[in-house]
């Protein structure tokens, strides 16, 4: 049902948790796990959690080391956060989120959702790649929810909107969503050619990417547009190189 | 926050689960948990899953042997079944359960949400005492939900109802809510009254009642509508005593 959605745990902890989060996949249509990292893959404790239904998701999960790897070939991740501070902001709700992920699916793109650690949660080293950030509503006496039960929330609601209306996937090639690699590949592009015209601060480029980046995640960025911004970008870096003032 | 709502487990097989239920109840608000004879109550095994700071939740479960105990004061039980054909008819969705849920708790009634054991669910004994019942949507290859998953998502639900907008219970006290026992004390006054009048056939009156049954789990019946209710049933088989031709 859900085919172009998949489900990352971020060095997820407990194979037990490894394993309701493969049964919580299999109740929602969602059949791509993808692990990073696991601390602990110890399918004899994951495998009765999964229960004989859900096995094949577990035994055909992913295993990869880094998150970059994980995150090939999709068009938009999405990451968790119980923290909400700072500048995580403009947060969704899984309601929310469930719409924009329908939206992307609907224009071909593949989406994967993506939690972090039991203890820990993502850091803004994994949550800089996503391309939203969705939090759950707790009570404020108990914010931390378990890892199977966060995601089986967030699929629940994923489900519920890819219910309401059929998927429609459609549109040439050239304007199929980008990939996570490709809108990678832009911000470098885009990084380095404004910090060549000096609109970057020299000192911390990244932090000034952060707004950048955050317009992007907005839009559900074409190939076609991907090709136009990165041909921009290297005429903007000749003429800089042409014209501009060695330093 | 959800004060007036309690979680019922009926015969939860594993300490495990019972654990996480209590975890997602603190998340969600809800602090009260009853459970019908659960078949393993080793709080040794529960309480890591429940975590610490639900483990109050656990240790202050009401712990009963019937299903009638545990309803006891409510004013409206839901059931949840994955089996959803036969006679099984207008069964909610989470959503629409979260909404009516809301109105029976802002009109000052207390509401349990039944769950069945893991393996079999509900059977029709338990649900015939529920005003409704609601399903979880799943894909077609995996309809079994863990037991402490379907609790977080119908309580999920439930608690986004109540983000929403704050209670604000009302009416004077004759206009109370009726409890669960007072609805069985009415469907046994009406059946009796209805056989009197040979309305319900003397065969099987118990599935003649359920129309009557469904009627009433529709209203949000009050104490004053029930006493005049019981009021019209004593007349009504006064009036049969005195006059019918005895059988």
């Amino acid at each position: 049902m859900l085919d172009d959605l998949a489900v990352i745990l971020f060095r997820p902890k407990y194979p037990e948790n490894i394993g309701s989060v493969a049964r919580a996949c299999l109740n929602m249509g969602v059949t791509r796990l993808i692990l990073v990292a696991p601390y602990n893959l110890d399918l004899d404790k994951a495998r009765p959690l999964a229960t004989s239904h859900a096995r094949h998701i577990l035994d055909t999960a992913l295993v990869v080391d880094t998150l970059a790897e994980a995150v090939q070939g999709f068009t938009a991740v999405y990451g968790t956060t119980a923290r909400t501070g700072g500048w995580r902001k403009g947060i969704m709700s899984p309601a929310t989120l469930a719409g924009v992920v329908d939206e992307r699916l609907r224009s071909g793109g593949r989406v994967a959702l993506l939690f972090g650690p039991e203890d820990t949660g993502l850091t803004n080293d994994e949550t800089s790649i996503c391309s939203g950030l969705m939090t759950i509503p707790t009570s404020r006496e108990g914010t931390s929810l378990n890892l199977a039960q966060a995601v089986v929330v967030v699929l629940y609601e994923c489900f519920k909107r890819a219910l309401d209306a059929p998927f429609t996937p459609d549109g040439p090639p050239e304007e199929r969503a980008t990939t996570v690699q490709e809108q990678e590949a832009l911000f470098e592009n885009l990084r380095e050619t404004l910090l060549a015209i000096d609109f970057l601060k020299d000192d911390n480029p990244d932090y000034w990417m952060l707004p950048v980046r955050r317009f992007f995640a907005k839009i559900n960025l074409r190939r076609n547009e991907f090709n136009l911004l990165m041909g921009v970008c290297r005429q903007v870096r000749w003429f800089v190189d042409r014209h501009a003032p060695k330093r």
